[in-house]
């Protein structure tokens, strides 16, 4: 089983990006933490980044039928990508959407996510951590899935 | 002549992409009748399809002199990419926006369009079929345009 | 097969009205090249236009096990006659909105139809000859309907 | 004792349209229901249907003076007429409004309606069931009118 | 030179309706007001009242050609009848909008027009002096018609 | 056959409160004439009153399996406790909600109700006969209910 | 009798601003014409213009007793000074409130009045002749109250 | 060291109350997962449930002190309990916020959280699974707290 | 004469919570100020304290004929309990609303108070100094309506 | 130390002024009661009242120094001046904002105070007994300030 | 050529208001470093400030003719003063609209400007340079329009 | 010192788009002149653009350390690109927002900056000469870092 782990714009600066905000924890400590809960739930993982829209939606595309979920941080594209949203839907695969910080506690703008109604879960203002809790989430939903697939074709 | 036939984000996936809302049939068949209805229009079409909105915009900016006219479905940048519909305002030529369903009876953020008040016209929730008649309105257009463009070098 | 075209408040003076935002064609021009197309797609027409929105109200109505389909101006009641729109779901057979002028251009209070959400499509700002891609479409999603319904007998 | 019972746009047509919303009863059904209820009450009944705004404000204007009290269910006019709501306060009778689906329940433009803050009552959501609640709360304020009428004279 | 006095629904009711809000003069009573008046001005007067949107489209049609200018107290229509605000433009003359109460210091929905933005003018709780200023204005304006279409076809 | 007459805060004080929207009677009085009218259509009726959002929860979640249905005046409660809302779709036996006041022609905030959506029907300004016509529908509701269950268990 | 004539700010340039908008008639123009029309109706006037939204609140106090009734176009202090809105109110004497243009014509900002729910009356869109029209409507309005104090006093 | 799991309004029903929405899993079994866990991350647990939004106030006030950390699902209370919010902020330990359901993809008033803007962190719509999620969330934030408090008393 | 001073959630730890907001002076302290201050005044005090609106609405109601006064700060209850609100009105004694923080100086959500209307006076921002004058505000509004009773009674 | 005490435009005429809102107190009445209560104070008072913004703008910065406090009933200014608001943020001195009548029970647009945000305090609805409370609170205010600033000068 | 330097109300406080969001520079510091660019550009200066709106328009107006565009910082105004708008529009001579701070990054209320529709152009957020800017942007567009002016009359 | 000069989508036809709203000069034309000004500033310039949001984001992570400030026309993303808001937050140099028309006197969407909250400051509507004078504002603000800088490390 494989989980892409999909991060959208300025997330690539993570550490150096508003550190009161974002803590300086950084993109690459985030994914060691999760290739070792990985290694324990014993799943592979698939990591991508890009600050372009259009690139984000090209990769969930590409994972179909290679990946069982995604865990998603959309950066500010959470507040207006309808794209990435239609792209979420067409895939049909489960996705777990995850925001460092509390969203809710931030600017209006901020509380608004276009792609929630269309993903699995949603996991706000747990730093890091929100990650690693993702990533379970993720493997569980995928599992259910898998486990329902085989049950249907044994029927 | 020549019409540009542009599509954008997750059409690529049509006819895989919520079957009960967008039906089975693929862009691939969609072109292929548009090609048909070409010939006995007499007219040249050009295809493309990307996911990336600045992809979008670069082509609408190529085709100038070489299209002359366009049959759009922008998908969900439909909703918020006024860099497309400045786009479609800076190259002076008719477009013709479709839509495969009918938006005003979906989720209330598709009821807007932001390039339709810089489009020549909008056909909606007429299916595969709503490509045919954009060409036919799109032709007729474009014809109006040249045999205006002929008077005037006349005089 | 028979088909109803019927155009609502004001546009039996189309060609005297406004002629910068609704042209110089007249509706008894409009009729005449319908006409002329049913001709080729074989089909009657039957035309019909008031300024009530009562008598448009019992039109569709009356048209009942009569007309198989319907292309539908609805002038400025488009904006506000949740009446037709009920009697537009109440008949239950297909209804082609189609629109002159590009609504969306135009004041803000003409962006919304209150009819669209269950009209099975739209055409706007193709001026005339939105009216002959509304009698395609229209006729397109009859002969379906028929299709289906012979298969279903069939069954 | 005479009372109006008064219907507006599309329920001429109750039973044939959108049964899974509106039931099958037939218009004529409730008003036999209306009628042996009437007897019972020992109160003349008045029935009345259109489709045209302008009808229903000439009926109400009509009854002045020969009714004591209105059932009314202005269809789709309950949302927008403030022809209907100002009919309403003119005539100064009881109106009992009532619906026969839960429009709280259904799209949002139904929830409103114009009438209401000028009725004496509503009754919501109760099928044909609530045209009979609706003819008991009428006949009550009208009895209370009457009775109010004679003690003043009394006086 | 001929005026149409024009009156939209429940004001045939006038002086029975809500008198607390307009008063107790009848609308025979004002109609004879103006009568003295437009012979005074020496113009023609035509009225007409009803309580059907359709009707008072179609008398707005009917004078063209005939009259010069309108006085016209839409009631209840005032605020959501496109159709009526789409004729007024369509006419291309005159049309002074009277309303006998002060709008703006009544309920909310009564402070919008959707009439007088097309209108030449707007004369607001002036009671029915209103409509013998409206008069006023509505022959001042059609002379200055009359006199620039005098000097265009002299020129 | 068992219903719940349930009454939210301050309806304790009936009687006392504002007796111009109110008027004199007080619960008491409209109790008497349930029990009486309960008596005719042959039901047990159970009362409880509270000012307390909770105890309502509680006692929506206490009757089930023992009443049949509810008649519900929940007071302010009406405009803002979505808890209340859930309890009423919990329980998932019909609740008709009452007014004793027309909740529409007072102040904006008593316009919306967040319990009408999930309520089987509302009655709205008819005062204590609310309650009686709102008994009428609970016991017809419940019979039809009954006796659908009745036709199930047959099959 | 005596009435006032009041004009807000950038009035005194009236024939110097925008003329597409407001005309080439200067304030000097139109005060003429009123005092010809004053003459007529034996009635003396008080002319006041000032840009100074306080002076207009004083000169309004100041005529208390002196005048009967006022025609003022507020300019662009319509659309927000509720100072001047107050000073209407606390004077108790009829003000008829003047625009040259049509201000529901104009940009959004300028459809609200919030003089106008005090004022006694509105004259919108008519030019030059709405202060013409104003002034007969404040005389009138001042001669039936005088006319209402000479019967209270004579009671 | 001790967690609080506190729940809201109807959740004591959970398994009964729409199944489509919440599964059939009570809240028993979600304890009993909790404890579970509670004992390999060896920390206590406190239950709590109440339809009272007083008692949860309560309940929340008594734990300062005793609890490190609250894992809270407040049910409908979620969208209007400005009572609960201030709770959470004057007791000065961080809450984790659970919802089973995905409140985005539900109806608009369920979007609106206004306890999420104090609350640590929010976890939606990944079924009982979010309880455990928030679980190993409470006890990371209150193990980080507790490592600062001791870092702190050692300076 | 007795006043009611009625506080309402989190208020009893007042003093712990948020004191960069509220200060540390406690309910405690306030409560003997009053009773300093009442004794001057010569009346006796009763103090309520409650997390639930319930018995906030109750203790509302139990005071009646008792307290000639209240002196309520309603805490996050201001902002949405329309029960308290209602409370209020029924009651029919003056009640001050007092707040310890500038609530229009603080989130949007707490500018809003529901019960402000209906209440005799409220007194914002000045902290618990606030209470005191409440306390003024309160015996002076009781003792002018003991003078009315007095004078009413001696008629 | 010296209190200024500021009044709006209107308030002059106070007394004579709508005394169904505002009683038939006169400011000269309200200012002899507020001298008084200096006395028993032991301050000094400086009255201004103005109709003009910008002289109560020029005021607010000529007590700078000299005054310690102020108690500023703005009149409608209170609804749009920023002006004002940012005159009070600039000197740097409590404001208590007063308001006689209840200004959240009258119209909507009376419910913003654009001040309060920025003032001290608040006092609404408590007629001219407001001011009272306001000087005892400016002088409060005040007589902190001075002593924190005796506090840190001798630090 | 003469340049107007405008300055609205509170800016004569510069430098002792509020100097976290203002800054310590006065507005004759400014002023000098005005007079020392001007210098360079070889144009003339005029300064002004007032508090009082009213003088803003009259010194607008006043210019005409003398000087040949406007450096404008309009303070508070900025967010309501249509007068000043107006007076912008009327006097037809270029207005470059200058903020010290980002009014964008502050307060809601501060987002709007009414006058910037109007001005030529707008410079936020740059201190007290923004001034020095603004002028050199005033005297090109004065450069740009005299020498228009001057082509103009030489033709 | 170096400077980014960033140009967002359209901006490559500048001079073929709309020239009645852009003019004709081109962006050559523009960084032609910012050349010039850059040599007598003494400092390099980098120009880019692109139609690709992605793009204009990786441009600005990827100039951090080399330029000192941005001069930024984000084009139609001005309003709806967060991610590039968040990458103007995330670099930490001052960025000088341009635009060449006046944004506020266009259609309303072009009102709103989701960047201008973040930038350093605005220039609006002053067509080609608005990056001049941002140019002499990004070096100024530059200079002021680096000398604040250079004091920091010399302390």
């Amino acid at each position: 089983m494989r989980i892409l782990v999909l991060n959208g714009p300025n997330l690539n600066l993570l550490g150096r990006r508003e550190p009161d905000v974002y803590g300086s924890v950084t993109l690459k400590d985030i994914n060691e933490s999760l290739l070792f809960l990985a290694g324990e739930l014993d799943v592979d993982l698939e990591f991508y980044q890009s600050n372009h829209e259009g690139d984000l939606v090209d990769k969930l595309h590409a994972v179909m039928g290679e990946c069982s979920a995604v865990v998603f941080n959309p950066g500010a594209f959470t507040h207006y990508s309808y794209a990435l949203r239609d792209a979420v839907t067409t895939i049909g695969i489960p996705v777990i959407e995850v925001h460092l910080s509390n969203i809710h506690a931030r600017k209006e703008f901020r509380h608004l996510s276009v792609i929630a109604p269309v993903a699995a879960g949603q996991i706000v203002g747990l730093g890091p951590q929100g990650y690693l809790l993702g990533l379970q989430a993720a493997v569980a939903l995928a599992r259910d899935a898998v486990m329902a697939d085989g049950l249907a074709s044994a029927e």
